[in-house]
This record gives structure tokens, C-alpha cells and sequence, in this order.
């Protein structure tokens, strides 16, 4: 089994990393081979599974065929130029998200026509394919109209993937992730930082900034979970997917209040007291733009698990990066 | 107000030019001149309108540049491989159906970065889009789900087209026609096609082949109403679309079975004799997989106008195909 990440060195990429080289098997089978690539460098795995390393841009002529080449096994696309800088540079978004989704499908199917080759290919997309007006819960068959050039790119590269799926070219399921939540790291200028941010920095005593109001109601998943996903949209038997083979993810639903509240029961009135309030209209009015709650029937039906509460997202974050335990 | 028609040479493309010449005028302005483009080149319209005749390739490098430096005030994009050409030929549909339509997009995005433009767009899709399974009615909010590659194509340009208008990059509106109905001309070889030779062919004393089962039901509209959805789609007030700027048309959801009883009504019990029943099961497998009815809420609010029964649609045939009457 040798397994492509094509997007590795993101936070995504390097979870689902770690978590292959833990493992050491794909779909009852030995990794035999890790190939890590994305824009930097990936660090290498843990381990001793056998590694490529590359630093590519897969815009770029010919690099999408020189990996292919190689026919790995099952790939997982994650690649992506995020939604805020896809809205600023139109030009640079639909190269890496549109045409390098593209190169990388038609470098699949020009191997299938040199020889049987038909890999198992996981593809991150985004509940940014939706655009408001939503209903209160949107459900399997709800309209792909989004409202951000990132969101159009994800949805054009989900409907290639039906087509290129359902002519055999490869076997691909596309998951779309909720927001990731809490995502590990430094604060980033996404216009959806804040949700992470008024926990994880709270969390180790420093302050953070909350733009909107605790009303707010969104769309959540651990990073843990978003791994989760992709293991088992890997394993999955595809042929429950019939054509359709988008998915929307399991969630969580809260509002701000109510992660605030569960920061509450980990951490204490000390952390909560961290969070200061700084209105920020344009986030505001994005926010109220964004998908709010889900009723994902199929993905659930399939087997995808998300948590349930943020007690149990904030527990996973503090498992996962900060050792396990919080200073109160 | 120039026009320009990309797709002049084919059946609606056609109709479109001899409607636009009758008008002579469009958005309240007069046509000063009709630039008709197509594979082979088109016609030219009758009447005394200035207009220019141009056999291209729209997926060629610079075509499209050529087109639209000379600054167009309103677009139609009709040029299309058709669905069962694009099934066939994978590279093909993808050069026409996306490329063509995405290199459009991008010289009116290029033309307005060196000076203000932004031309009106109609872009006709189609109810290829949708793919089974589907609901009793399809509504206005059902997800993108095409089984065919036609249908992927027209619908990735439907989300180009409401990024780039999001983005006020043209003034964009997509019209999913329905299966055009009485298609004048010979018969072709879509496996759509038998719905309007089971009437075209009987009402001139043919015969007609009929592959699929009277209960057969579908969504159909005359080629007389799709021009009228492209002049409706092109005067729009399109600040009534919001972000969505892709419509279901309005449409008439028959059964074979009531076609052939609106044939008897028109043209007696010897026309219906010449309809030879030979079932055909791929042909019936692919029409139990199209759509078969629509709720088109926001296109009838909007006030686009189709048939009502397939009585009005054979006497519009009738009218504008076959000189007004028929030799019963």
C-alpha cells in the first residue's frame, strides 16, 4: 500500500500523517510507502515506513503526472489555498484550487489509459460549497451555492470527482469538513480564527478576541475527528455511495455561548474571563453567511463520527496538544 | 447595444437571431449590432441589422479575447457539446462545455481590468444538472448532483457564473432549459429525441419510433418558450436574484401517454396509427434517470412564461414550423 497526502505539511495533512505512520496499515493492508507532498516540504513521519518528501506546487505542468507515476494506492487531496486568500487573489485560488485539483484527476486518467489504475482518492472539501439563505438544518440534497470564490473552487472540484468516479478513472469520495475546531497553533487571520481561538488561548491563560455574538450558531468538528473522516472515507466501501459521492460530514452545532460554557466546566471563570468582546460588523455579517447546523443522514449512515459536545472537543484538544492537562 | 451570440448556428441560437432581428431591440435599446458565432458559421439574421458571421472555436487560445474586445453590451453563451457527444468524447465536452465557457468568463474579466465593463451573460444550462434520485418535484433548492458529463460541465459553469457575477465581473443569469419540445429538423440521435419525433414526425404523415413505455413522464418546454426565457433572462432585473443566478425554468411535466393523446386531439387517430412502439431498454433506463417534474417557484415569480399542455405546444409547432395548418 502506497499512500499519497498531497497537501501534508498543513495541519490536516500533518495529523493524518501521524496518524498513517501510528497505524501502519490502510485499508487492512501494510503502508509500504508514505509520499508527502505540498508547497513546503513535509516533515517526515514517525517511524520507520519508508518516505518521500516533496516540495511542489501541483499547478505546475507535469508535476500531478510525476506523482502519479509512482501509481500510489489511495491519495488523499488536501491541497488548498484557504477561503480568505482564495477571495483575495482570484488568480492564485482557482490555479491551486480548481486547475490543480484538475491536473491531478487527468494525471489519474492518462496512467488508467497507459494500464489498469484505478486508486482509492479522498478529497477535503468544505461546508463553504453552501451559501446562505439556509434552512434550519441543511440536509443531503440541499443546493451547492456558495458564496465565496473558495466555496465555488471546492464545489467544481466535488462535481469533477463524481464525473471522474463515476467513469472508473479513480474510486473518490469527497468529505466536506465543518470548521475544524480547535485548531492547534498560532491565531491566524481566517475570519473564522475566532471560533478556535476564544477556547485554545484561554485554555493556556492568554486572552483572545471574540468579534461576535454569543448567539452565533456554527459548524464544528475536532481535528481529530476531521482525521477520522479521512481514514474512513478511505476504507469505506465505496458502493454504498451509489453517484453521489459528496458527502457532508457529522458535526457538532453550537453557538459561541455555548462553547464558552464548556470552557467554562474545563478551565474555570479565570479562563473565561480572558475572552474579551470587540464587535467586528464584517465578521458579524460573514458569520450570519455561514452554515449553522447539519443533519448529516448519509455520512452518519455510512459510519462517520464527529463528537457531541464541546466539553468532549475541548477534552480531545487537551489530550492531543497540550499533554494531556491544563494548569487552572 | 451590440449582442453577441456564441452558439448562433444551432437550433436556438437561430431562433434567438430571428427573434432579436424581429425585436430590434433589447433592454429597451436598439440593436445596433449581432455578432453570431459558432463552429460553422451562422446565418445572417434577416433585416437590416449590421452584423458580423464568425466560424471559431471558442476553446481556442484568443478566441474568446477577439470576441469580447469589441466590447459587447449583452452575452448569450449557448455553444455546447451536447450530452450524449460529451458522454462519448471525455476531452472533448471537458475543451467545450468547461474550457470554452471559462476562457468566456476570463476575457470579460481581463476587458474589465483594463477599463470598466460589465456585459449582461445568459448562459443556458439544463436540467442535466440533476441527477436521480430525485423528489416527486424538484425545487428550487435540490442539490447539483449530474449523472452525465454534459450535465457536470454546464454544472461547473453555472458556479463560474455565479462566482464571476458575485465578484460583479459580468451580470450573469443561467437558465436550465428542459428538454426542448417539438425540436424542429430532422430526427437526431440524442436518446432524448424521440419525445419530439413522436409528434414531428406523425403530424407531416411519418412514422415515429417510440422506445419507452406511455407512462414515461418528463419535463418539456417548446423551442418558442426557451427563446423567451433567454429575452426574459437578458431584460431581468437581475438585482431579484440575489447570489443565486442560476434558475430551474418553468416548464410542462407530461407523460408520453399525454403527448400522444394531445397528438390525437391535433391531428386525428391516423397520426397516432404512424407511432411504432419498439422498446428500447437503455433508452429507458436513461429517461427513468432524467428529471420528470419541477416546482420552478423563483423563475414563475420572476415571470418566465412556458407551456401549459402539450396542446399549445403542438400548435406552436404547427405555427412556426409548419406554416399554420396541417393536411389532416
Amino acid at each position: 500500500m502506497h499512500i499519497l497526502i498531497i497537501g501534508a505539511a498543513g495541519m490536516v495533512g500533518r495529523k493524518l500523517t501521524a496518524a498513517l505512520a501510528a497505524r501502519g496499515t490502510l485499508q487492512g493492508q501494510t503502508i509500504e510507502r508514505l509520499t508527502l507532498v505540498d508547497v513546503v516540504a513535509p516533515e517526515p513521519p514517525r517511524g520507520d515506513i519508508p518516505h518521500d518528501l516533496r516540495a511542489v506546487d501541483i499547478s505546475q505542468p507535469g508535476v500531478a503526472e510525476t506523482l502519479i507515476a509512482t501509481r500510489p494506492d489511495a491519495i488523499f487531496h488536501l491541497a488548498a489555498i484557504v477561503s480568505g486568500e482564495a477571495e483575495l487573489d482570484f488568480d492564485k485560488g482557482y490555479r491551486i484550487n480548481l486547475d490543480g485539483t484538475r491536473l491531478l484527476f487527468e494525471a489519474i486518467r492518462q496512467e488508467g489509459l497507459r494500464g489498469s489504475y484505478c486508486p482509492r482518492l479522498v478529497f477535503t472539501s468544505s461546508i463553504a460549497v453552501f451559501g446562505a439563505p439556509f434552512p434550519e438544518q441543511i440536509d443531503d440534497e440541499f443546493i451547492l451555492a456558495p458564496r465565496t470564490s473558495y466555496g465555488t473552487q471546492k464545489a467544481m472540484g466535488e462535481l469533477l470527482l463524481a464525473d471522474y468516479s463515476r467513469r472508473g478513472i479513480f474510486d473518490g469520495i469527497g468529505v466536506r469538513l465543518p470548521t475544524i475546531c480547535i485548531r492547534p497553533g498560532k491565531p491566524n487571520k481566517a475570519a473564522s480564527g475566532f471560533f478556535s481561538s476564544i477556547l485554545r488561548e484561554p485554555l493556556v491563560g492568554q486572552e483572545a478576541v471574540l468579534p461576535v455574538d454569543e448567539s452565533a450558531r456554527h459548524w464544528h468538528a475536532s481535528p481529530r475527528a476531521a482525521v477520522g473522516f479521512l481514514l474512513h472515507a478511505a476504507e469505506l466501501d465505496t458502493a454504498l455511495l451509489g453517484t453521489r459521492r459528496n458527502l457532508n460530514m457529522p458535526g457538532l452545532s453550537a453557538t459561541v455561548g455555548e462553547q464558552i460554557e464548556a470552557l467554562r466546566r474545563a478551565a474555570g471563570d479565570r479562563a473565561v474571563a480572558l475572552i474579551r468582546r470587540e464587535p467586528d460588523p464584517m465578521i458579524i455579517e460573514m458569520v450570519e453567511n455561514w452554515p449553522k447546523d447539519f443533519d448529516p443522514v448519509r455520512a452518519k449512515a455510512l459510519g462517520f463520527v464527529a463528537e457531541s459536545s464541546f466539553d468532549e472537543i475541548i477534552r480531545i484538544h487537551i489530550e492531543d496538544e497540550l499533554g494531556g492537562s491544563i494548569v487552572p
